[in-house]
């Protein structure tokens, strides 16, 4: 067992050795631009070019072209949704739509964009964090120009079935642009975008072993929109700015990696989250699963404790060394319980002790078993000190 | 000698081997998301903040909350630009400034701007590539909100004396927001903006031996400005998306040796620069000296050679592995000559041969010793088969 057990990969992973070797000629060797002319610069390129071909692969596209590298997938999702916005969007077609689960990269740009004058609709899910498809879309108008709905939630798993919605919601509004924020199904589902309704499509790198501060925007041809980054004529002028050749192979690797290993992420990689979640919740009787979707990645579980205090039950897991998070790194920090697991109503006594769960293909299955065993401890300390010693009495806790 | 013969460090630059070991232990070891609250994840957060300040040092910075990481300066550029505008700008207070041999990521974001309705004025430079002060302060009205002039020119290396700049334009209007573009300044002349009045300022990683794919803003206190990339609540809100660790600590170590390194480039650099420089110039009567600027950056130089096709130089010293440039890369691939050559109006004889050399730190003697007898041999070997015979035989050659 390593000395720390890191149950956090959705909020980011370490590189994997390999897509760290593959990007390690890009830095002092064949460190040339590649939107040079010179022999050692189209070495670069080449590179590059393979990448993009890697990142095809994994999401199932039709067309390398069809695929941009940006700095993260935060710039992604701002990329897609500001460049349609600004390039369809007027004062006729002004109404966007979203989910309320979304990342805050998502979510954040609607309110800017409610700022600016659109009218926007967020629609909620259910107590299990699914989504209710005739509800959203019964919110298209022929006014709508923008749907955005992640592929699988960050903070419990729930896999929503974008390529439907994709379909349905072209057939109420054929001029309708669907964004899929992908970030969090990238190496744990397939992706098939080909010959799907998708428009757009984000992936990050650092979520499936390569590097922070590289990601990709997978755009449909023939979605014309407004690049975010403005400059030189890099990734075909939709994206400026000098290429990051090491980190772009590292994503080509990492996406390569990623494809090779869904059926692990499915098969052995589910079995140690279901051994997690299954040891948890017969252990402690005040401990309520979150994730309660049908579908849902392989690697995430979402567990509420009732009447313990999220924020203490991470301070004494990271004193046992077993890192785990109560919500999205992009939010941590806030005191606000997940908005989330608001949205899917989990009830107040156990929403503030939620705790995220998730594993990555070079979790341990000894890990796992620390996990389960000292959780189990660490709710029992907690609720020796809980102001709520009747109810967890009657838990038996 | 190296195999290759590396002269285009204003397109990009190699890794440091001690930047590159600095960044190393946060791809696999220290690799948490910096915004997580685990204990492993300070320690990313406290490689990112010791970085802010190394960047901070470089720029003579007041504080080091004043720098914000990006992926590159091309999205520095357009933060500052488009956070100004966004933020100050309306249907009265309209017009911006700029000059006309600026980075492609400011020119382009300037026409962009045009066709949302601003008003904009690209103020010129002399023959010797200086721009012409009271000229461009002649140009401010009230309506203006934005001033951006680079700190040093890409292609020619001329210095543009932005603190003055900065201090006369706001004597001007008072409410004039000053960018400077400061990519081809760090690491090659001393900056200071302390006390300056200048409001933002970019750098790019790349270009001081830190990988591609990383930059900063340096913005000073009470700038609003409307952040480019909206999501999580990094960089103090400014900028959001997973910090990039490794690059980030690669920056900061960037930062610190550049820093070093100042009196090495403005002695030993700016040596080698002019052996380059006064090899060819007395070897070859058709070249001619477009770098003529008093005030440059030590490692550039920029030779036009009258009556040779600049892209056949290219190749044919791209065949003996030194590698130069006609341009920016970031408008390499186009056939147009150098905007900035043609702002500085160099003749039509020599501009479509000016060949731009860009030295580092890693640059040796016997390379530019290389350089300069192949280069000869290069434009004699051109000149036999250039259409004006003529021309180049009254030259000797």
């Amino acid at each position: 067992m390593n000395n720390e057990v890191y149950l956090d990969n959705n909020a980011t992973t370490c590189v994997d050795e390999k897509v760290l070797e593959a990007m390690m000629p890009y830095f002092k060797q064949n460190y040339a631009n590649p939107s040079s002319m010179y022999d050692s610069a189209k070495v670069s390129a080449k590179a590059i070019e393979i990448a993009r071909e890697q990142v095809q692969n994994l999401l199932g596209a039709e067309d390398k072209k069809s695929i941009i590298f940006t700095s993260c997938a935060t710039e992604s999702a701002n990329t897609a949704i500001r460049g349609v916005v600004e390039k369809y969007g007027n004062s006729e077609n002004n109404h966007i739509i979203t989910t309320q689960v979304e990342h805050p990269c998502v979510l954040n740009v609607y309110h800017y964009l409610e700022k600016k004058g659109y009218s926007a609709t967020y629609v909620g899910v259910d107590e299990n964090g699914d989504l209710d498809i005739e509800n959203l879309l019964s919110k298209i108008t022929p006014k709508t120009i923008l749907l955005s709905v992640m592929h699988a939630n960050n903070e419990t798993g729930a896999v929503y079935p974008v390529l439907d919605i994709a379909k349905e919601a072209k057939k109420i509004n054929k001029n309708i642009k669907v964004f899929v924020d992908g970030v969090q199904a990238a190496g744990k589902i397939p992706i098939n975008l080909k010959d799907s309704d998708i428009d757009f499509y984000s992936i990050s790198g650092h979520k499936f072993h390569a590097p922070k501060g590289v990601g990709a925007m997978y755009y449909k041809k023939g979605n014309l929109f407004e690049p975010l980054l403005i400059g030189g004529h890099q990734e075909n002028s939709l994206r400026a700015g000098t290429q990051n050749t090491p980190y772009i192979v590292g994503l080509g690797s990492a996406a390569q990696l990623a494809l090779e290993n869904l059926d692990f992420e499915n098969d052995r990689v589910k079995k140690l989250r279901d051994k997690l979640e299954d040891g948890i919740l017969s252990r402690l009787k005040n401990a309520k699963l979150n994730s309660k979707s049908k579908t849902r990645v392989p690697n995430t579980t979402n567990i509420g404790f009732e009447y313990i205090e999220g924020e203490l039950i991470l301070l004494y897991l990271n004193d046992l060394k077993i890192y785990a998070s109560s919500g999205s790194a992009c939010t941590s920090g806030s005191l606000d319980p997940s908005h989330v697991l608001r949205a899917q109503k989990v009830p107040f006594t156990s929403l503030h002790g939620s705790i995220r769960f998730s594993l990555s293909r070079f979790t341990k299955e000894d890990e796992i078993d620390f996990a389960i065993e000292k959780t189990d401890e660490v709710i029992r300390k907690l609720a020796k000190i809980s102001p709520f010693q009747n109810e967890l009495r009657a838990l038996g806790l």
